[in-house]
């Protein structure tokens, strides 16, 4: 594995809601840079950004030369990784890709920094940013599954519109003002239809049980990535996931409600216990559980409500929340970046 | 079981959010009626409402005299219900009571109506209504049951701030109005706790997981009703259900995502043609899901996203909803009273 002290970094997609969350996160944590480049589409090329690092001029991904870049964020929709990540690859950048173009691959590493570390260390070139519901999940389900070996999981999403981008979060913004005229329509049905350029459904005052788009036997690709993710990160493809994920009216923050089952059944206090120790984890009781709110703008990841399961018995049943921006993508991307700093 | 062709009715908690929707069901209903009295707390008596039986001066419950009630329904509150409902049935009034107080009591039936309605005919003078998200959830399982045999489930929640009454509504539109000052603040982190009386965290734009209260072995009220109601309704003790309740910030309309599992396993085509030929469901495909709003008003409770189980093979997992204050609450409180009523 190629590792660098302080390397000359690119971030790609660097106008979206991720792009920009990461150019903060690289700015508080006082990322080593040698250089910076930002890129995005024509749309947004030759704007000037201010940075930490002096301002900088806003890159046409489609015409950028990767030459000299050693780490490049991309996070501007799967299409694009698609398209450009094997090019920058090519030229010898160590690319993490924050869309779901490359996750499945078998030869590109997916990671969630806390959880695998030592996979990371066989990319060839393009390492793979899970999906920020997986994240959220992961990040309590990958300690359990260290100590007592995950087989099965029920996981039930509470995700808020930035999952969506910045479409998501503006139309939560006017459906949220059309329908404050008169809230009481939403009560007696009689509300009118405020429209939407992204959900099929208004998402203010309302969820949303379809987030993403049907592929197989019913379920939404992000239904799937739950799944599909869930087992190559923990290394174990025999891992029950049944996923149903559900958009809801928050800006930030995805909430994840879980039961797990495993090898060796755990103790509410002992799984606890885990979480409490784990890096990236705050475990909250019930006297505060923890809600999307509460995550949106840090970087942990918040557990509660761990208890042990009432059906099925010898579970573990529990409420995670992350900040989908963050831990759920930006800040994931650039902890992966850091693993591949020279230490 | 004593039955009634013109009733004299009472409404017991006549203001409140359910109350209210228990005056315009009866009304749209025609329901017969021989005369129609309104009860509420010391604090409302004495207020006129107008009703298509003409002004009634709300009496104050404490010194209500029940004679000459022959159904009342009673949705004031469970500590008001077990006060006054043994007093109403000790005078011969059939009561229908919407809390909690009741409803676990072995000589009490709890009736969904469409799901258990003979179980009515054995009432000793007080029948219970389910609890809102029970309701919602058992008018997809009831049917599925009878069909296949339900073994267990998973239930997890997002239930609208109505379920907490006018104070839930109240609060949800004030922390609205507080928080679209400066939406940008709820994505980083940086906001202000817009304080709030009912729930222990801010509602609005977020979700909190939990509703209700913590009793026992870490689960809510809320939470171990979804598990006893769910039993006692379908009559079989050994149903296992691992309940999650979250509140949401919608106004009216509780959603419910739940996987099932049956003794005689059902194909997605056959549990959905179950539901589509069940009373008071409508089956929404996944071309415009079943969302709370859509629920909102109407008296269906709408099922949709029905898919076979790809973790725990051999299940159904489904989305229902709601009008918590309707086919939750006053619609059914009605529909059992129908019930009651000579056919």
């Amino acid at each position: 594995m190629k590792t660098f002290s302080k390397p000359h970094v690119a971030v790609v997609g660097a106008t979206g809601a991720v792009g920009t969350t990461m150019l903060s996160i690289l700015e508080e944590r006082d990322f080593p840079i040698a250089s910076l480049r930002l890129m995005a589409s024509e749309r947004s090329a030759g704007r000037i950004v201010e940075t930490k690092w002096g301002p900088i001029v806003i890159e046409d991904l489609a015409t950028a030369d990767p030459s000299g870049i050693d780490i490049a964020l991309f996070s501007a929709g799967g299409a694009r990784s698609k398209q450009y990540a094997p090019k920058f690859a090519d030229a010898g950048v160590a690319v993490i890709d924050n869309s779901s173009a490359f996750r499945m691959d078998d030869d590109v590493p997916l990671v969630v920094a806390g959880v695998n570390d030592a996979a990371i260390t066989s990319h060839k070139g393009i390492v793979a940013n899970p999906n920020c519901t997986t994240m959220a999940l992961l990040m309590a389900a990958g300690p359990l599954h260290d100590a007592a070996g995950l087989k099965s999981m029920i996981a039930t999403s509470y995700q808020s519109v930035s999952g969506s981008g910045k479409t998501g979060m503006d139309e939560l913004e006017r459906q949220t003002e059309f329908f404050a005229e008169d809230l009481s329509a939403l009560a007696s049905g009689d509300w009118e239809d405020p429209g939407g350029d992204l959900y099929q459904r208004p998402i203010a005052f309302n969820v949303l049980p379809l987030a993403g788009s049907i592929t197989d036997q019913g379920y939404t690709d992000e239904e799937w990535k739950l799944v599909n993710e869930t087992r190559k990160i923990l290394d174990r493809q025999d891992i029950a996931v049944e996923p149903t994920c559900v958009r809801v009216p928050v800006m930030v923050g995805h909430g994840i409600a879980a039961s797990m089952w495993f090898d060796d059944p755990v103790s509410a206090d002992v799984a606890t216990e885990i979480l409490a120790s784990a890096p990236g984890v705050q475990v909250w009781d019930d006297s505060k559980v923890p809600t999307p709110i509460d995550s949106a703008g840090i970087d942990d990841v918040l557990v509660g409500r761990v208890r042990e399961t009432i059906g099925f018995r010898g579970g573990i049943s529990l409420f995670a929340s992350g900040d989908n921006l963050r831990k759920g993508a930006a800040l994931n991307a650039i902890e992966l970046a850091e693993l591949l700093l020279e230490r």
